[in-house]
């Protein structure tokens, strides 16, 4: 299984970042996590620009569509969506062939305060309402206080979010495996 | 009183540009209307950017500072807010002096579908929590099928439509003497 | 295929329990829809009294624990859902077998107002997360004036709101095979 | 200034409960607080019943509409508002004179788990939208993880906690006196 890893967040040091590299890391060794890394790169999307796709958006674009499926992993900014992020999803949900559309989808998220995401990732669920996709509904993985579960490294040291990962995971594969 | 309209479309032809002339056109004499100009141009919102404003992006908070009030028309992008809209809100809340805290806001929105931007609403009356601005409860103004309601010059002909408008201005207007 | 029909609404001339009765005509004969009659003999939830669970409360578990898929057709009231429907979910989302884990849900609504319901469809979409359901995505069913579309004998007579509610049954039941 | 508890939960050692005796306690002396103890009394609303409205109904109506401010404390359920806590709301949207109607009113809640009834506070802001209620913004309080916070006497022991209650009561006597 190839899974496709989208943070919601630009910047470098990225706690959402790190947490799919953990999930990469809790994957069994069959399977693979990808990071897409040009989220920043994709332009604004306007309607009177879109008949024709910048190479930036038909990158993400083919990113998804070759993936197995898709793990989220977004902050929240201001109690909802990163607008870039919501960005690239308003490019991802045109014709042809949006690439969300039956695809099997994971969301998780890291905050640095006490929500842990809770907030903005029921909008990412009615987007993705939408777009057509089979959204895993358990565990719900809210990563509250984030800043104290990451070594130096980056490396995840909180071992129950470890484990709301590895069956986030665990649940992503099998839905995968029911839906086909 | 002064009012900024900000669109969250960005196309040339946008129904909700026009549901803002419209507004402009509603206002009493000795209220104005500007629209803000410049969504485009504002790059993605990057935690590791945001010590350094952008021009584009420090117009926008000028903009909305020097205004009395903000009127808000905003498309849907499946079913929240369009993604280069909420990237500038992201800009908007950082420190200092985030210039929606404590500003009245006015909403309303145009579709092309029957829903009338009713489900993008509730993600910007959440958003507006976090940014401490005073939002119109009513009317709700949900502008459906909107392709019909302007005449090829983009003047808003729906009659209902523009009495809903008037009477969300008087609203911003009542709730702006009532707050200061 | 058993299909549970759960009306949102008390009244007996509800629109949502004409919306559920048109749903059984358009099955197809294999199929067939039952709708729960008893919503308004479920008591207040209170914790307090959740290890003793009514007859009332029981025949409400049993009827969807026994049903192949459930389909809710429910009004919006004050944009969210109405309060004794929720309170009967509120008795179904406790152990022991909480009978939406694993189910197949469709959802439709009628308003007498512009809107049809898309507000309190994504916060019953939100509560299905919880209850681990599986919740179909497309069409969004929203019937909005309906008061127009029903002749006196309560029968749909819009030809647009049948072609809805057939295309949401048959994506019930796809989603239904496809899941098991 | 005369404000009224609502607490969503019906047991009887609900952490909601608590908090607005906790509420009560950090009120300045010229202010006092009533919680309301009659819903679970409140029978399911029905549009067919609606125009003889019971006793229990009334009282709190009357509760409202005597009220200078509401300040609600309310669990999630299922992700969002309880049902018979809803339900009482929908009784209250229900002309003539809707007692929430320009009501200025404050939101907090606690929950055993760690989001803290983050999710059920926006679906509680929306209804208030369409109740036209002028909502108190901030401090958005959470309460989560709730059962370490009180004494075996239900006294909130939490320091944190408590100041944001404090802060939310200034918030919600500034909004009164902001908005008359």
């Amino acid at each position: 299984m190839k899974v496709l890893g989208l943070s919601g967040s630009l910047r470098a040091g990225s706690h959402n970042s790190k947490l799919l590299r953990a999930a990469g890391d809790l994957l069994p060794e069959e399977a693979e996590l990808v990071e897409f890394d040009g989220l920043k790169l994709i332009p604004p999307f306007d309607e009177d620009d879109e008949h024709t796709r910048p190479d930036t958006v038909q990158a993400l674009f083919d990113a998804i569509a070759s993936a197995d499926a898709v793990l989220v992993a977004t902050p929240e900014y201001n109690h909802s969506l990163p607008g870039q992020f919501k960005n690239a999803l308003d490019w991802m949900s045109r014709p042809p062939e949006p690439p969300f559309d039956g695809k099997v989808v994971a969301i998780m998220g890291a905050s640095p305060g006490p929500v842990g995401t809770a907030r903005v990732q029921y909008d990412l669920r009615k987007v993705l309402v939408f777009m057509n996709a089979f959204t895993v509904n358990k565990p719900e993985v809210f990563i509250a206080n984030c800043a104290s579960k990451f070594d130096a490294q980056g490396n995840l040291t909180d071992e129950a979010s470890a484990k709301f990962i590895g069956d986030l995971l665990v649940s992503l594969q099998n839905l995968k495996t029911r839906v086909g």
